[in-house]
């Protein structure tokens, strides 16, 4: 069987590599043309298999004895040849694997996919991209950059635009998705010099649909599929967004369970709040595509549980079954 | 009587003039030296007023012709003389009043102040600067600027945190405020050029508690008095925190209403979500003040109601009260 192949770099995040084997076990056992190949210390690896069922043509272990820690920086990714992440980008620029997934460090994980896979042409400044989960229900959007380069020129924004379209209709089924550009206000004159160019440029160009500006409140509103933005703005608004999220749902949660009679209330709308949760629950969403790479690489949060780990495995998964990088390749060369 | 005398324009805010009457007429019972200058259509005013019970001698009116309006730009303040946005301002240039509210547009107002109330010494960029109400109960969060100055260079944003150290202590009652640079990451090396060379001006500045850099995420949480950033950045994460919440609450409401028995255990929770929504609301902390203008200078939402009149109306006495401008003044010369 033709497998599709992810390189699973499991260690280097928060909880160790439990839930990351658990969310792998899942996910080959719905996929059965997938083969996950896990990288990472062996012993620790093989003992976590140990109980579990799976077909074991879908399994690979590659070991490593070296790990690209939370706090290392990006050249630590030179330095550290026999780490988990480094031969995980190596199997896939040696087109062992066809996309990595991994939960560890950001900077570095940026830095070794630069560095080992290398970028698409024509690309500079590769985009990381997370996925925004929206009040309309099914329909998400698409952030890029959140982080991988804090500056930007117009070019680069254009290109996040060309890339994201390509991935959003490959992936996401979207026909003509919709483009904005991240601004502090819709009319076309709002913003910096970047805005401005960019509007330009994203207006003239016919293989985009371009709708305008969009406000940072309304991020999470649905209103389009995909929305670019310089890498220090974008990690601004979302970080924005998410913490106001989980400080009013904290918050919710201290006020509805603050009396026994409140508790016992709040009990019988245990669904409506599994609802909300559901929908906004970042864990459902938790990967990030640094797009532009020549490769399917796959970040997930360094605080992943095995939640976390599967919608990322299963969204690199996806990426590789609709052939992304070729797609975006092509979507670049038009 | 030596009265507080706030110029209060009534005209251009999105509601009309009723609910800005009501919300001053509530501030007048309450503070009984206070003086509320309205400026704006005398006819209008008159028949707003003509039901309502208030000393007279607290209560002037100022007739003005034109309106600034939403759709008005910069310029709109050289040429509308007669509007009541230029003379509530001209009303604190010359004395007349100690302070300005307004409900009017943002971008004129900035302007206004520019041009006719003018900056203090030393201030080239005077900051925007709305209250974030926090998870900590009775703890507001000071955050500018908000979108004055798209881009500002590091001696701004240390004037930022300088003026906004004097009105905390002066306003708010803190006696060694906490200041936070808004940023990426925690660490000193983050950011942009302007983020490393403002993190080492505020670090040697012995006027200032500055605790080093905040995260967006952490924007409502309570964790320092005053946060400061570029007016691009501080638009951006403003908006995107309000907007979060906003489609959270608005995601909950609809999930607690969907069925009769989830509405009927919602009713039990009433108070609970109150609570939560008057620690979040906006409304009671509505106004910005424009802090480095030459004078008390309030913005309160364009879409204010009368709780939102009401708050940034007694901002605006608070600072009045608390000699804002004085002490600005003489934190700026030391």
């Amino acid at each position: 069987m033709e497998y599709k192949k992810i390189a699973f770099d499991v260690m280097g995040s928060d909880n160790g590599l439990i839930p990351a084997v658990d969310a792998a076990i899942k996910l080959l056992g719905e996929q059965k043309d997938l083969k996950i190949i896990f990288v990472g210390n062996e012993t620790e690896l093989n003992k976590a298999l140990s109980s579990k069922k799976y077909n074991p043509d879908q399994v690979e272990i590659v070991n490593t004895t070296e790990v690209i820690e939370m706090t290392d920086g990006i050249m630590d990714i030179r330095r550290k040849k026999n780490s988990s992440m480094v031969k995980a980008l190596e199997l896939v620029n040696e087109g062992k694997a066809d996309g990595i997934t991994t939960g560890g460090a950001t900077a570095p994980f940026i830095a070794g996919c630069h560095f080992i896979i290398k970028k698409l042409d024509g690309i500079e400044r590769p985009g990381f991209m997370p996925v925004i989960p929206t009040l309309v229900k099914g329909k998400i959007t698409l952030l890029l950059d959140v982080g991988a380069n804090l500056e930007c020129d117009p070019e680069d924004l254009v290109n996040f635009a060309i890339m994201a379209t390509a991935y959003s209709k490959a992936v996401n089924g979207v026909k003509e998705p919709k483009v904005a550009l991240l601004n502090i206000g819709e009319e076309k004159s709002k913003g910096l010099e970047l805005h401005k160019q960019t509007y330009k440029l994203l207006e003239e160009n016919k293989d985009i649909n371009f709708v305008g500006n969009i406000e940072s409140r309304y991020l999470a509103n649905g209103i389009v599929d995909i929305i670019v933005t310089d890498g220090y703005t974008g990690n601004i608004a979302l970080k924005a967004a998410e913490g106001m999220g989980k400080a009013l749902l904290s918050e919710i949660k201290s006020a509805i369970t603050k009396t026994l009679f409140r508790k016992l209330a709040a009990l019988r709308l245990k669904r409506a709040f599994k609802e909300v949760r559901a929908k906004f629950d970042y864990k459902n969403h938790a990967g990030a595509i640094l797009l532009g790479a020549n490769g399917i690489a796959f970040k997930s949060h360094g605080s992943s549980d095995k939640i976390a780990f599967y919608a990322t495995l299963k969204m690199t998964y996806n990426a590789i079954k609709n052939d992304v990088v070729n797609k975006v390749k092509k979507a670049l060369a038009e």
